[in-house]
């Protein structure tokens, strides 16, 4: 995979609340860490649900990793495939890496439902007032999950072993978990800086950024 | 794998909404469908959450796999583990191979969140009134991502090529969607239909059911 024709598609531009959080981040991330060089092909927003698009990705979303002209979707399976490509991302004990397997199926599965769930309370429901109503229930069923993650990752830096391509897939669930839900959970908290702070995360998420500021004229207006 | 020694867990009962669709039914569907033999520690309802369940399995979920006395944990993770040691449940070409992975994530991370709020909103929040409000902008949300499937399936009998691990993870998050979201859609319809009539299915569901017909009585009151 170190010598494939590696191509990410990413937005040209994506409202505030997105900015920094769009699923190309951990794409980017876990290549930067593995060290494998690529390409980003820059998507103008509303160009996802078209069917050049559509064809590759059947749900019209981003990512898409290009590997040698074949397309892999959904960023947890392009961030294995990876995985299974790079040292730096996976350990070499076998045990560990079922670990690692189960603790990325986790993340996706277990921890982003329910954080999604509340995304969806917050920001893509048209009646507030019964969103409102549910959201502490929902925020609940977060904190539950959360303080389970709490007990598991203990005081260890990361959460099998060395860093690995679970980190990675961890740590932006965690990014999209609402202030005040991790403001009592402070060994969270310090894992996601820790993970942030890596030069590689650094890398991707200006990547991303980058690319906002740049088309911003395009789609914001004054005031 | 096929000669390593593997024990499943699953729960002596659950009330009727969840029978027959607790995920160990997803992972006994794979072993049986690569032929490795398994055995079940049946746990009883509650213990999941207790100390000795929480220390393999973090968030006191069902099931788990044990691998030669190594456990996984994750449905998802744990049909990878499967599927990449059975030729019966994943291509050899390997950009079959990847597609597939990507549908496994797909489903679990694509499909299954709105579907999984959409029981939730029916099944767990206490505040009744507005889970019934925000019913239906869920429900379209789910009927938007199985439009976009029915598109990718079009009239083939499984989701890449030959029968596959992205077969079993596909069909089991359908069988959690409700009938009339499924109405109007008779290719998901049948795609499930053709998978649940598998022998492999009927197993692993009678390999579930059986043990909640054998301890209802501890749990169930008449009337």
């Amino acid at each position: 995979m170190k010598d494939s024709q590696l191509t990410v598609t990413a937005y040209d531009w994506v409202p505030g609340f997105a900015q920094g959080h769009v699923r190309d981040l951990r794409v980017r991330w876990a290549l930067e860490e593995a060290g494998f060089p690529y390409d980003v092909e820059v998507m103008a927003q509303g160009t996802q649900k078209k069917p050049a698009h559509l064809k590759r990705q059947p749900f019209g979303q981003i990512p898409t990793l290009e590997i040698d002209g074949q397309t892999m979707f959904e960023s947890g399976a392009i961030l294995w495939r990876i995985a299974e490509a790079s040292a730096a991302l996976l350990p070499d004990d076998a045990a560990a890496r079922d670990r690692v397997l189960s603790w990325v199926f986790c993340a996706l599965n277990t921890l982003e439902p329910p954080v999604g769930m509340l995304a969806t309370l917050e920001l893509f429901v048209s009646d507030k007032d019964a969103a409102a109503r549910l959201r502490p229930e929902i925020a609940a069923a977060v904190t539950g999950v959360l303080e389970r993650l709490v007990v598991a990752l203990g005081d260890k830096p990361h959460i099998v072993g060395h860093f690995t391509v679970a980190d990675i897939v961890l740590t932006t669930v965690l990014r999209d978990v609402p202030d005040d839900l991790l403001a009592d959970l402070p060994s969270l908290r310090a894992y996601v800086d820790r993970h942030t702070a890596r030069p590689a995360f650094q890398t991707a998420l200006a990547g991303q950024m980058t690319l906002f500021a740049e088309n911003a004229a395009k789609y914001e207006r004054a005031g």
